[in-house]
């Protein structure tokens, strides 16, 4: 980490060396150098990967960190790329965590498909911005078709409405963004400027600010309704966008995770005889990032109708399972959503990270229209002008290629192996005395946890309630404990968090969750990784039921959002 | 863009083709044909953009869209790899924008080293997730070190600071962001939040929102305050955070388009004054967008210190010039903001698209904390509880291997003689009749305009201001077209936006916008692109002045942000 002594005669920042990173060599040496290098990024990294699984080198975080700490940056070059690129292979990917890995089934990043790669060394190559035609040209019309692909995926409009809209300047049908997080931001964003329609004394929300709107229109609070599922990036909106994140109010969930709709029904009705009250969104979820489970969409899109709010639904994760003949039922009444957000880097498969949220009304957008003159001008296709972004890559171009390449069928079989090797380790975890399955898989997620034999009798016999919240403290322990091990040993991965274990409960509890997105994840590893918690329970010293008094519950974890 | 009638029987998605996607190929041909197609991308669109300089192919914008019509998602795959990318070197880069031909010196995205594309391949390949250590490790530990050389490269604190914080999980110097936008987005975002301590009834803005905020501490209006050469971001950031975009107020600039001190010190006396009125945060600019111009920031900074002001300076373009021993002078004053936005694909050569902002107080982001149970942990290092933004990719590892690859020195090399160049530049446009230089250039950024002789005459002995608007008028037609004629022509490209001329203007005139950063820009080439205007300009049917009382001035080109 720290420079080297003596600087070699060919580490020296000079006009030569900086020629020679510009220029592309066009000897044939030269060449075949730097080709040399993307094999090593292509392959080295691979075998490196493939020799190990899970999460890599057990390394203790503080010993990790203590090698990096020097924070000066050296006058003079200090590597070659060939270093780089070497000490990547040797130092950074062994302590990485190998996402690729078929064991890591613990979060919604995974392997993906070894095009992408190229892919993404196109995007960089050519280095488009997105935020304006004149740094993009064909980039922004191809951005327009692909927007038009995925709006049609979505709200399957009729054909002259495409042709209206696939390539007009005017309007917008979605955009591309960073990720899902600024995607349900946008949304949300749009929603907020929608309650506020000019008045006499008062242009918009956008222009006047939150406390002008709300006087304008005689407002005192307004709210975003989501079940308790719901994403935090979600409340992070309602921080930022000045509605207030305890006003994104986390409606309760029935027994499988779905916001109880009697419950969203009573509580808008409530809601909408307080004159002073407004509801900015009710959001939908298709496919809950903790269970995967998702909302009744016709439903709530018939209660948003009804009472003219706008319905977003977060289908960061769910989204691309519409692109699956067999499973796309699920996500019906989707094509009712005011705004979807989707995710690319999640079950499209893409490198981190891209996202993309789509209207149905194409004017939608207008309200949060922004230019600048030395970058956009009204009336042309410069799509920097509806983003809450600024400067962004061709992750369009990605997206569409990779549509090309893997077709529509291509996503499907990936979107059906992952919901059926989930089931099928649903089944799994079933048949196994010491596991209990929490949440079924409706998508490709489900969580359960480790229940020894003897607190499995007490559970089963205990009517008391306290006594139930007694149990379950001491399997969180066990259950954390589980995983944090697991982990550490490093062969796979699963991931943990809290919920409500029944609708009436008042306390969360810990589970085990597993996200099975890897086309390599089968029944044969879900054993191995069953067998191996197995082995880990027989090793720890779980105390009896009866003693466990006094467990504390770590502080700080519970679910935020 | 249509399917094929017939599917050839190696496009179909199937098992067998998802393996080889997913699995890359162990056997030694297979592997060649890999990194063959890594070849075409690295020297097929090199080769490409060597042979095709400026603005590439013209054609018109209206035919290209004709083309991205298709709104249907093939079922089954439409192309290999292989095709795709002969396609993207065929048919699309032929029809983006050269950004890397040195005569492209319009726009803030230019040539990006050859080794930026091996490295963001390989932030692709390892696809880290940096929103959690669980899916990043070592990567998040790294960002944690190069968010630190950064701040240290900025505010330059002691050593014992920087061993105390660089890898402390509680405290956070900075992060990093899709780009400059977010970047200031979030440092208002804070901003905000810093004003509106907790009273006996309400906790914060962030939980309560912003009409309780504002009545919590009997407040009526929030503004920001920077000069008018403030990026269009810090209006969007007001209009999203619900402080009202009317309420970021620009402030006159002096002659040399730096924030006019006088004015901005009468504006903070007569806003301090005003009991309900708090200024949220006062923006310097290092480097505007439109000028090159740096705001006086030691001025600014006690301004803010003295009527304790978060002071933000926008460094989003200016930033990389700290690393330039000649010139880091400059940027004087800027390590007594209270936050930075420093973008990395700008200055810092780094693909689309990346920024970061730093804050002094390793404290500052406690104010904007977000986090979810599945995901992150109060105490822990996880990155993603402080960031607007959700997932993110390495982009910390593709900066911390550049400043490696080309040492501080190498990056000033390039800073320089792109200052350096835009001077020569300048002093070009002087020693030409036809042209006028409207500001000298601070950093490498210049605005002039093309002004025929009998327009230049006029506007020297004028004494009428409307008889100047009115010329003015003529020469921002001349000057429009000049631009466009130039950019359809392709072989350069120089951009355009409107400045008011002299301080005391009523009008905003059109000027030619020029950004020195591709190394390879050197006086001959800016003696072709200024050869090339005045062949245009005699080309042109310019209309004697004396006649010219009608002229339109297109709508919608004022500059907004």
């Amino acid at each position: 980490m720290t420079a080297p002594e003596k600087i070699p005669a060919d580490l020296v920042a000079d006009w030569h060396t900086l020629h020679r990173v510009f220029i592309r060599p066009e000897d044939e040496k030269s060449r075949q150098t730097l080709v040399k290098y993307m094999e090593q990024i292509l392959f080295g990294l691979h075998d490196f990967l493939n020799t190990h699984v899970g999460v890599t080198e057990a390394i203790p975080l503080a010993t990790l960190a203590r090698s990096y700490t020097d924070t000066a940056i050296n006058r003079e070059p200090e590597k070659k790329l060939a270093e780089v690129i070497r000490d990547i292979i040797n130092e950074i990917a062994p302590r990485a965590v190998n996402v690729a890995s078929p064991y890591f089934i613990g979060h919604m990043t995974s392997a993906i498909p070894f095009f992408m790669v190229h892919l993404k060394a196109i995007a960089a190559a050519l280095n488009q911005n997105l935020i304006k035609l004149e740094t993009s040209k064909v980039l922004s019309v191809l951005e327009k078709q692909v927007l038009a692909k995925m709006h049609r995926m979505i709200y399957n409009r009729e054909q002259k409405f495409y042709d209206c809209h696939v390539q007009n300047a005017d309007t917008c049908l979605g955009l591309f963004t960073n990720g899902g997080t600024t995607a349900n931001i946008t949304a949300l964003w749009v929603a907020r400027n929608r309650c506020f329609p000019p008045t006499e004394h008062f242009f918009s929300v956008e222009k006047d600010g939150m406390p002008a709107a709300m006087k304008a229109h005689d407002l005192e609070r307004m709210v975003v309704l989501v079940s308790e599922r719901g994403h935090f990036s979600l409340k992070k909106a309602g921080g930022l966008l000045g509605i207030g994140n305890k006003n994104v109010i986390a409606v309760d969930v029935n027994e499988n995770h779905q916001i109880d709709m009697a419950k969203l029904t009573r509580m808008v009705q409530k809601l909408s005889r307080r004159k002073q009250t407004k509801i900015a969104a009710i959001v939908g979820i298709a496919g809950a990032t903790e269970t995967g489970s998702i909302d009744p969409l016709p439903q709530m899109a018939h209660l948003c109708r009804t009472h003219k709010i706008h319905f977003h639904v977060d289908a960061a994760w769910g989204g691309p399972v519409m692109l699956s003949e067999k499973y796309a039922g699920l996500l019906a009444g989707i094509q009712e959503a005011d705004s979807v957000t989707i995710d690319c880097h999640k079950q499209f498969y893409m490198p981190m990270s891209a996202g993309m949220v789509y209207f149905k009304d194409p004017r939608a957008l207008d309200r949060i229209v922004y230019h600048a003159g030395y970058v956009n001008r009204k009336g042309s296709v410069d799509l920097g002008i509806k983003t809450l972004e600024g400067s962004r890559e061709a992750s369009s171009l990605i997206l569409d290629s990779a549509l090309k390449i893997m077709g529509s069928q291509g996503y499907a079989l990936m979107i059906d192996h992952g919901i059926e090797t989930a089931r099928l380790f649903a089944q799994k975890i079933k048949d196994r005395d010491r596991f209990q399955l929490i949440t079924e898989p409706v998508l490709n997620i489900l969580t359960y946890r480790a229940v020894p034999a003897r607190f499995r009798q007490l559970l089963d016999t205990t009517q008391s309630e306290s006594r139930r919240q007694q149990t379950d403290g001491c399997l969180d322990q066990i259950n954390i404990d589980l995983q944090r091990i697991q982990r550490e040993v490093g062969k796979s991965f699963v991931s943990r968090t809290r919920l409500k274990h029944f609708t009436g409960d008042n306390h969360d509890i810990v589970v085990l969750r597993s996200v099975i997105m890897n086309p390599y994840t089968d029944g044969s590893i879900l054993d191995r990784i069953l067998d191996e918690q197995e082995t880990i329970l027989d090793t720890m010293d779980i105390q009896d039921p009866t003693f466990s008094h006094n467990i504390d519950i770590p502080q700080g974890e519970h679910q935020d959002g």
